[in-house]
């Protein structure tokens, strides 16, 4: 069952449930001496909660990170880096009722079966959305020291439901429009679509899915370990860990399929002493090796599970059949909330790699 | 550089060059007592190569895969068992004159730079699709395992260019029309337009790219280690070691952004005392974790990056802009390749999460 | 960096520093359905603190475990169990003037260059004995789980400086004996020439090393996974971590070189249908397997680096000669605390290689 | 069972049985761009087998290592690199008929509890000192690497049987006494008395053990990965995979409990601008990171246990007691043989953390 890390020099571990008494992360390969004090991670955790409530779910935490360890007069050490958050707008009674229930679209039948029934079921206990904070926190580690090499991850909502935004905009207007936005796309006009879509579906007791798609610029060219280790493998799987990712493309991704070998391949082309791409169709990714040109990913996110309208389920200890109301407190779209734990994800895989090519060494400077 | 090997107690290596002496894998871990013998490899290799070879590149390699270790007594002793395969109709002159000029689309350019210029470049070396024969040596043995189990890991052509499959087949039409279509496809209606569109590409020195999708029916519930160690993470990151491979989806995947909560979600029923779902949305996986419903997974190719048709690169060593046509012997089509390739890369992360999860023994019968 | 996690199915990771806030661990692939509760840590805690403390650092912290996720009803889920204890007698003042006088026989100027001189020095930052606490607290959950199969694991002093117990105990006899030894060691009459010894030398400003045994008994046949993850090797390595062990042999050991095949081997007996040996020279494994005899590890303990005597060393600033002092707060002998977090070690590498055997199943019983 | 891999970053995987047709490595992560030829392997692989060979097994293999992959132009490429020897001399035959009857000291009977029976047993199959060929070839690489750096390994001979040489001698000395010695002793005088030993003993039908010493010196300060992927743990896990290891000490070793700290500390001394110790008691190893000192590490190697002599055993199939003459060809004393598996399993372990810590890069020299 020894699932819950992730990297090979930059290893992340995340620990505890929705209804339990805290939610964190160890962060263990941390190179020595960046600056790291607590209030860098507040600003990152307060945006998993937009300003504009509305769209969210009742439950709101204000998460506080702490730093247990890995941290000496402000600077990292080397060791193992633990951080936590107190999870204390806990309502567990709501769930209760439920615990033969499965909820479909939920990992309660399969976790129920896994773990012989002895796993904390209360909100989804560790397949709550709720456990995307320890990843935010070592994500902002993560981003922290990729901007000492300029490298800049930025994720964003693409799309909701049906409402797709098609438009271009800078990575400085991408992330000023996200901030604002409660679903954080940076096309204001769709932004607000968006929302109204959401507060409908939620006036149904539904819910909607939709898309984020991540840049990270900068990147040196040839990070990843092929064959296996492939810096899109790699980001892929640490994709798949957000609850509710349901497919991983780069570039152009399934579009591909659809083109001609002239039309998907990016001609190289020389200018000012850098090799650079005419089209960016690849993603950023070559043969599991960063191109040096901005990796684009797009990832797939469904409707939240969790809804009011009634479901059918199956009593487990009895095999009735019967129905379910979701009832506790839900996002009737959880996509807004994702897009920070998608930029922690990428931000983590990407450092995890440029450690591991050698790239980032381990010592930031000499004391 | 480490990155040669995946799964944790299924672990497959794999080494060899497309222009070296041999392609080869070693596969550690595989419970002790499975019947294996060379043939078991011949008829999975005999279906890289289609019995129609007008679509496919003019090398055509005869691979018979020899065992040099783990095996004694017809059947496995729980030591590494070591695969081989030579590589024999190699021309590598070919690619001399190209040293120097990446090709659009290929690991050319980051491989030069990651492994400072010491790669074997000849036909990709490392990166080929020649490699993906150590995973279908790999995907031999799994499968075999898998069949102690009833489970079924099936993957065939769904879409070339803009040609796709809407029909639906059982498992054993698929996997009939399957190995008779040149094109993997198993609706023959497409298969043959496929072929056509793919010789059409060819004619014009351009290349095609398609989908590929993946069944895998009788898993048991609960394989999977969350959070990090998901079954849909693992087998992404799979998949992205098969070359061209440039998006995984999951269930309905992308399609599930456009759904609502009511649609998406898989409603639960007992019958017969088993517990199953009235839809397959989630394509078999909640949580990271199988429920088990058919685990089906979509594979985006990209089109063959290697075409003909003259396309711009850059001289890496002088900087010049220039233009290469790509020479050598290609496929102008990969997606049929792709399907052994990615049939073997789902079926080795079952067995190694079926071996973590205590679901598979590690000596199959006492001697 | 990433080094601070040890097992491959029963993951422990240490986190925390001498004088930080805390000194943690998290266990991920503990078996859902073990009873644990916070108490279920204070009796080992306790151990590492002998009653009568006049032997011992006159830094002594109650520790008390508090448990942060993992546990859901007083059961284990399946999910990474975190523990901490937190560091309240700190004194950290001492340190500060040494900072740059690496102490002989310390960590202290290895980790400096290592870590650029970002590490928490203060007393020993995370090379200090008191993180073996974490050690201590997941070995309380591995004896737990060893239990379970009647596996015994039970460490005791054997020698202190020249002094050595040459008696035979039975397990009741250690376990009781040493318990009430303020040295561990089970022959009372030794153990208490032992305590004279290390008086001395503390009055002297001196201090002393020693010898710790360590039996298994129960283990079953055929646990670890050669050639490499044999289980001497795990448990030596695991044992490495335990500061200030210098060396390490199984069964007779290095007396072993000096002894003829006919004299070391042990000959096999069967009688009530079970195959046993008739001595015990290999220490309960061959070939990196358990063969079902008693495991007996011994293990070197070198002095106390930290003593009151002068001893020369170098200002790695200035690279001048110089003398120091070490003040602090220093056991003469580390051998006594040493105890438990041997017995953890190597409890901790049983189980890990129970469960990757399949020996240990991953839940404990249905719920 | 997926045990057959060391390493982090310098991965070696070992693969062949002693009867089977081959043996074999590979070694994933080696740097790109190290000269490498098959003629580097020959002289290693000769060293195993003495010029002298009455004291060796009538087995003698004359391996000639070929390099399948991962070399191209003489040099290597990053890729994983593959070596195998073939296996000629065997014998097989002398095994049936002890099949179901374990012999004393072997693996025999664990292996055959652990893999139910399916391994393969000739010789004792994965678990005969043959595999150190695998050893010894990545050895050679990892020297090689060692090299540029001027670090320097050199394993030799220190006892057999009650024969221990006292006298120390120059790395030089060492190297070239030792190659002139069967027994591997740079102590000439005493390498004949152990000759005559190993004679004596072998006429009796019985076997020696010893000590085998190894050095290594010039690494730099800091290289290891504390607290659990330590340089000493992590040499010490790499000896036990080597057949007959029973002890490993560092330094002074298990003589450090016999030490004040006074005494075993190694004080520091400055001189042209350089940090050194006036004594080398740690085996330049503290709190696992290299000191910068000579790491210096000794050994326990058991007696060969395959002996002519009769000794009691069980027939695991009727449980009857019984009595067996090992036949075959054997070592009476395989302490020759282990020195240089032991230099290799030292260099693979210093060369994995050298490119752990970053010390050393992943491309030798740009291309």
């Amino acid at each position: 069952m020894a699932g819950n890390s992730i990297g090979k020099e930059f290893v992340v571990t995340t620990f505890g449930e929705s209804h339990g008494s805290v939610v964190g992360v160890i962060v263990d390969g941390c190179p020595a001496g960046l600056p790291l004090v607590e209030a860098d991670f507040q600003e990152e955790l307060d945006r998993r909660i937009p300003a504009e409530k509305k769209i969210v779910s009742a439950r709101i935490e204000k998460d506080v990170a702490k730093i247990f360890s890995g941290v000496f007069n402000g600077l990292t050490t080397g060791a193992p880096i633990t951080l936590m958050v107190e999870n204390k707008d806990v309502k567990s009674g709501d769930y209760e009722d439920i615990k033969d229930l499965p909820r479909p679209g939920q990992a309660d039948y399969p976790a129920r079966i896994r773990y012989g029934g002895f796993n904390d079921y209360r909100g989804g206990g560790r397949f709550s959305g709720r456990i995307t904070v320890a990843l935010i926190m070592a994500g902002t580690i993560a981003k922290k020291l990729l901007g000492r090499y300029n490298v800049d991850v930025l994720a964003y909502t693409l799309a909701i439901g049906d409402i797709k935004s098609e438009k271009h905009f800078s990575s400085a207007e991408i992330r000023k429009n996200r901030d604002a936005a409660a679903t954080r796309c940076p096309d204001l006009i769709c932004a607000d679509r968006m929302e109204q879509a959401i507060m409908e579906a939620k006036k149904e007791g539904d819910s909607l899915g939709g898309i984020v798609e991540c840049v990270a610029v900068n990147m040196p060219v040839g990070i990843g370990e092929p064959l296996f280790d492939t810096l899109d493998g790699d980001l892929a799987k640490a994709l798949f860990a957000v609850p509710a990712v349901k497919g991983v493309e780069f570039g152009v991704g399934f579009a591909a399929a659809n083109l001609r070998g002239s039309e998907n391949n990016d001609a190289y082309k020389s200018s000012n002493g850098k090799v650079t791409t005419l089209t960016e169709n690849a993603g950023g990714i070559l043969g599991g090796l960063s191109s040096g040109m901005p990796i684009l990913i797009r990832v797939a996110i469904k409707p939240t599970p969790s809804i009011a309208k009634e479901q059918k389920t199956v009593n487990v200890c009895t095999l009735q059949n019967t129905a379910l109301s979701v009832k506790g407190r839900h996002d009737p779209c959880i996509v807004p909330k994702a897009v920070p734990a998608i930029e922690a994800a990428v931000a983590i895989t990407l450092v995890d790699h440029m450690i591991r090519s050698g790239y980032m060494p381990q010592v930031l400077k000499e004391h």
